[in-house]
């Protein structure tokens, strides 16, 4: 911790440094050739459309050019969180600086020919993104939708100690909902076994077209709305460049400083008894567009809004701005920084920090530090014995929560559950036989249950986006986990699920560089079946929808519909590696059927064939019966045992879905079943009565492409209310007599009348039933399966 | 303002009337008979399956009562957000203790035969829901998913000078991200032209299984909070009841008295030159559980997550416990509450509020306080002369902008436009010159555009959940507008969106008292075949599967290919009832085609063959080529024009299609096609060419159960990137030359080899052309539409 770093002399390198930043993220908007403007700029060197955002730009080129220089001085493991949404020239062209672009793409070299490479690409056709993206190195965070650069940097740093998340957030993310309930999360990190995150309030006044609400808040004002938050805000001001390098170094100084006297103070002690720290925040008041031209047109631009994308309309095809586009250039002093090459000179990228101390290279942002698989433990040990069909009776969430408490010891610093409030309401009450919940608030002794500030659970705060958010950054860091929600409420991160998706795809088609991240595991429980009592807000499955029509190499849906499936399911995604995994599960009481081994067959195949809930014999049936999850499988096993003893004669299959979306065809997903599999299974024209957890439309559309569409679906119907389980099945007609009623019509037509009818009365019998009791009658309650004539 | 509502005798009858509210709320939990336990409880009486949630009903009912005093008191005009998710018995009770619930439902008579009803329909088959719901008196919130009860009731006092929305806030809701970004919003009120929200954060200390984190930091750290965010906290604790009635109407008045200061002082001046008030904020510790077992099994219930549902475990099915619900019961004395035929107290009722000023009749509940419909003026006046078809370049978006601000002067106080900053760059511009942003922190004459504390466009906040949370409001109290957004991120609120559709259906199927909703219109621009420069994480056109799941008559979806065409759909939208409408648009320049009565048409039907872009001269087609928006629409006409230059004896119907959903099968949708209106269109064997601007497996569904299956889907394939608007179709393969090459080969199969060969080498070009260039070609930029042969 040398004083060299505080010296004069060094802070002008620092802002050479950013001078360089500057210029090379300024080009990068505008020009194709002649980067360093080494000969007379012409058109031809100007792109035709400048895009790119220029607000957010100086002021956090300053800022990271003040984290390398901390990352020195003290020897930091830090990493950047680009929470702006646009202005992915900053981590490009700091990238570039430090030598790690041209490392990772060596065709983007260190002279001019690289630089105007590098120009040319930005947010260009078949280039880089105008925001921190997947192949911008450095990012586990890309920009575009806002709201999640708290959350992310809390997964990333959790359970590793070592790790400060440097995350900038923009004051027009700091208005949306996420990031707002993201301030709450110094409430989940605990100083002994976890990182820290030093947020950057970035303070530049602008949005699109509005000024921020942050920003016009005054620094009092802000003091108290972080200090009532737990957090220990420290200001910072822009006023002269040379003034503000000062203090900036000093107040971040002062940041590192407060967060490593936090952590020895801590670490002094057993994580157990940490108490919630007063971390700083840094608050930066940097105007938007800072050190661009400061007026246009007879407008202001430096400071607001006007500032937000490419501020001189000079391009390829109207050069008559340009001088002012090369002053603005010029005025960072270019032949100061780059030598006769275009090489940025050597005493400014001599104080990059070095190898993976640089931001851009630290190996938080590719894969992890020290990555390890999963020990996904043997689910078979909590395997229920189904042999006798149907006669155990489990709750499926409480056995996989068995299963889960073995992974939480078996991966005891790498492995965490996440969830909004919902851990136990899910039924994984024996999680807490092993760990507890982390949370730094106070701890009421005598009244809170499985809390402690070090724990492997983080559940304590009703937030699906935040719960999402750190499972995110968690597995873009190499660890793995999960969230359980809710099904209904899952789709409060639907957007969240689709930016996750996006950035796994764009990792394997133009970041091939970057290594595999375990799965995003989504569990959907308290699901849609079974929510009479919550009522009609929380049915929603459509989840199933929503992902399914995502690039299908990064998607998986699982159904598992009972204990023994789930268990399957749970060690397959949690080994599984780039996929945005959904889970739907039962955490109600349900009979138990399949063995360990066909649990296994049914994720491996993602189907199966139930010989013994089958009267075809192997050979063609009049009628196939398929279900997917849980509900759907138990009445159609019970609409099989109506029919069979109704229609002793009928052959039916019966086939249980684990992987809906392995029924696509191969047109749709690569892994689709093709057309002769797929008529194996559901023939090609007898009746299919499709029994299915979701929206029936996704079940249409899966059957589009195949020759058969004698097909009668029985979904989600949105038919929810207030009512009893079965009574939940039967608004939707997925119940056992509404489809024993449908595949004898469909086989028997007209002949199945009186059966019909009498389903009918059935159904009228039930529903009178209910609405005097308020419950189901026992024999509903208590179906068995009953073996096969 | 008479000093008897602060005497000791009122504030005893306040007591009686919370204990008569709670009790009801207790019963409706467990009892189905003999509410009053007039007669020993027996196992008939008592529920099966007693369901409901405790936890937050003592503290709101004591809230509530506390809310009618200062009715009373001060002649409010007042009415009552339920925030917390569960505990709907709260605005039940409260209304059947006002009267209001036997006038509405007068099978719920005041008597003991009605309480027993009261009883039994609470969370019980076919009866009411266990949050306050559309069945619910006085409430415009549905409990269930959290986090809108703080944008909800700015949406619904906007315009409404007169009206307090006191609005319970649980220290759940607190957590998520939409609430804590509500805390924003006293940005938006007008303290001269709006009312006023009265926020009650009811830190009642527990969630589900977890102590809450506002309910753990100290009244210091809350009171930082909250003045930081500019709002004046206001603390009350329970201690002794009575103590807590008296701090409590004390407090109440406070805040009340402070609220009215505030409007006194505004509004002696102009709603333009308001400043942001400091607007108090309750901050109430009533202790989760409150007056029910202190202690269950050893347990601690009362003040935290184990009060959270059903303390005692009483049911016909388990009677061991029912002295202890009986005792509980009779704590809050009965027999002082109701007279021997079981009809609450005359003098206690007597302490009602009278007439609308019950919040549980208030109108701005039901419709609205004076609603009216929209001025919808005259579209047509700001339609194009499209006679010379494509030859008018224009923005779809600035021409309805246009239209929009003629709305905005045209209905000067029940229309608005909410965004997330957006307003602007959704181009609608024109509206400023009718109008500003209307924004209460301070404005920077020098630098801000178009902002005024009193305005009709609300989007200085960068949150989609805060606009769509206002709309929502607004349009539940009978008042009109739209929400624009930019269409990736409207999948942001996707479950908003659903949230209210569950609401607009409920109120059909559970509550036909209720009054009719103008629309919830929500408009999805920037698109994503024109996120070229923002990339793939700005493209996600989702929005349409994710609605077209919900129940048709409450869903409409339109894709407007021009301006013509959205003009004629805004027209529509806005004039409509009780639909989530959602309105695909446009806002880049694009050949506009439709005339002002093709666009009626296309409204008024939904689709329409465009003969002048037709070869099949009414006759039957070799080919169908259909469009829905504005770059499938384009594409295809200029596919087209290809087709027609190389096959001119090729007979093409060329169908544009804007209302999508009405090409649904009516097994799907009331409003479908019939099967032989829609084998007229689409024939029932041609090749269809779909262009579409959504994902593809919504088409496949809605064909399924058409007789014409010989259909290739155009639409959004998730191949999202950096490039140029033409490109992005291209990734797609939604372009002209995709689309000419594939209809070719559908109709001519192997002797369109040749052709199709150019196809592909015309798009090897573009493609050159566009990564060496940076645009689209001049022929593609400026492409015109020529009449066919």
């Amino acid at each position: 911790m040398s004083a060299q770093y505080d010296s004069a002399d060094y802070l002008n390198k620092v802002d050479a440094w950013w001078r360089a930043a500057n210029y090379i993220s300024v080009a990068q908007m505008y020009l194709k050739d002649n980067p360093l403007l080494m000969r007379p700029i012409q058109a031809s060197d100007v792109k035709a459309h400048p895009i790119g955002h220029w607000g957010t730009i100086a002021g956090q080129n300053f800022i990271y050019a003040h984290l390398n220089r901390a990352i020195n001085k003290y020897d930091l493991n830090m990493f950047y969180i680009e929470g702006p949404g646009h202005g992915g020239q900053v981590m490009v062209s700091n990238s570039y600086l430090d030598g790690s672009y041209s490392e990772i793409y060596p065709n983007i070299t260190q002279d001019e020919a690289g630089l105007k490479q590098l120009c040319k690409i930005f947010s260009f056709p078949g280039g880089i993104a105008s925001h921190a993206a997947p192949e911008t190195p450095g990012s586990i965070h890309e920009g575009g939708e806002l709201g999640y650069a708290l959350s992310h940097a809390v997964g990333a740093v959790l359970d590793n100690p070592d790790v400060i998340a440097a995350t900038v957030i923009g004051d027009g993310e700091a208005e949306t909902g996420p990031l707002s309930a993201g301030w709450f999360s110094n409430v989940f990190i605990n100083p002994v076994n976890d990182g820290a995150v030093l947020p950057i309030l970035y303070l530049n006044g602008g949005k699109i077209h509005n000024p921020t609400i942050l920003a016009r808040k005054s620094d009092e004002s802000l003091r108290l709305y972080f200090e009532g938050l737990g957090w220990d805000p420290i200001f910072v001001e822009a006023t002269d460049y040379a003034t503000t390098h000062k203090v900036m170094a000093q107040k971040l100084d002062e940041a590192i400083e407060k967060i490593k006297a936090i952590q020895t103070k801590a670490r002094a002690g057993k994580a157990e008894e940490a108490v919630m720290p007063k971390w700083p925040v840094l608050v930066a008041r940097l105007p938007k567009g800072w050190t661009g031209p400061k007026v246009w047109n007879g407008e202001p631009i430096e400071g607001g809004f006007r500032a937000h994308q490419v501020p001189i309309p000079a391009s390829s095809h109207d050069m008559a701005t340009v001088d002012s586009l090369v002053e603005w250039l010029k005025s960072y002093r270019p032949e100061e920084l780059f030598d006769a090459n275009g090489t940025f000179k050597a005493e400014l990228r001599d104080i990059s920090p070095k190898g993976d101390r640089r931001m851009s290279t630290n190996p938080i942002t590719n894969g992890g530090i020290n990555p390890r698989p999963l020990n996904t433990a043997d689910w078979k040990k909590f395997a229920l014995d189904n042999s006798d069909r149907g006669s155990i009776m489990a709750q499926d969430m409480i056995e996989f929560g068995k299963y889960a408490a073995e992974l939480v010891k078996a991966n005891p610093d790498n492995f965490r559950i996440f969830g909004p409030d919902e851990t136990k309401s899910n039924r994984m009450n024996e999680v807490f036989k092993v760990t507890n919940r982390q949370w730094l608030e106070p701890i009421d002794k005598a009244y809170d249950e499985w809390m402690s500030p070090a724990g492997r659970v983080i559940d304590s705060q009703l937030s699906e986006h935040q719960a999402e958010g750190f499972l995110e950054g968690y597995v873009l860091t190499g660890r793995h986990g999960f969230f359980a929600s809710y099904e209904s409420f899952l789709r409060v991160v639907d957007s969240m699920a689709t930016q996750h998706f996006k950035w796994l795809r764009k990792c394997k088609t133009h970041a091939p560089w970057r290594k595999s991240y375990p799965s995003l595991n989504l569990i959907a429980t308290s699901t849609v079946f079974q929510q009479d009592h919550n009522g009609y807000t929380h049915q929603d499955p459509g989840m199933l929808t929503h992902l399914a029509e995502k690039k299908p190499e990064f998607i998986r849906e699982y159904l598992p519909a009972d204990a023994n499936s789930l268990l399957a399911v749970m060690s397959e995604v949690l080994s599984s590696k780039d996929k945005v995994n959904l889970i739907v599960s039962s955490k109600h009481p349900r009979p138990q059927f399949y063995s360990a081994a066909e649990a296994e067959e049914l994720v491996r195949e993602g189907y199966k064939v139930i010989d013994w809930a089958s009267t075809d014999k192997g050979g063609e049936p009049d009628v196939v019966i398929a279900a997917a999850a849980t509900e759907p499988n138990l009445e159609a096993l019970a609409a099989i045992t109506i029919l069979n003893k109704q229609f002793p004669e009928l052959k039916i299959r019966f086939i249980n879905v684990v992987d809906i979306l392995k029924l696509r065809h191969p047109k749709v997903d690569p892994r689709g079943l093709t057309d002769e599999q797929f008529d194996a299974l559901f023939t090609k024209d007898k009746p299919v009565i499709f029994c299915f957890h979701g929206y029936e439309g996704m079940v249409r559309d899966i059957f589009f492409d195949r020759h058969n569409h004698n097909l009668r679906i029985h979904g989600y119907r949105e038919n929810g209310d207030i009512t009893t389980p079965f009574d939940m099945r039967v608004l939707s007609e997925m119940d056992r007599f509404h489809v024993a009623k449908d595949a004898a019509l469909a086989v028997y037509g007209d002949k199945a009348q009186d059966f019909a009818k009498k389903m009918d009365d059935t159904l009228a019998f039930h529903h009178s039933y209910i609405r005097e009791n308020g419950e189901d009658i026992p024999e509903v309650r208590n179906w068995k399966w009953e073996a096969l004539k």
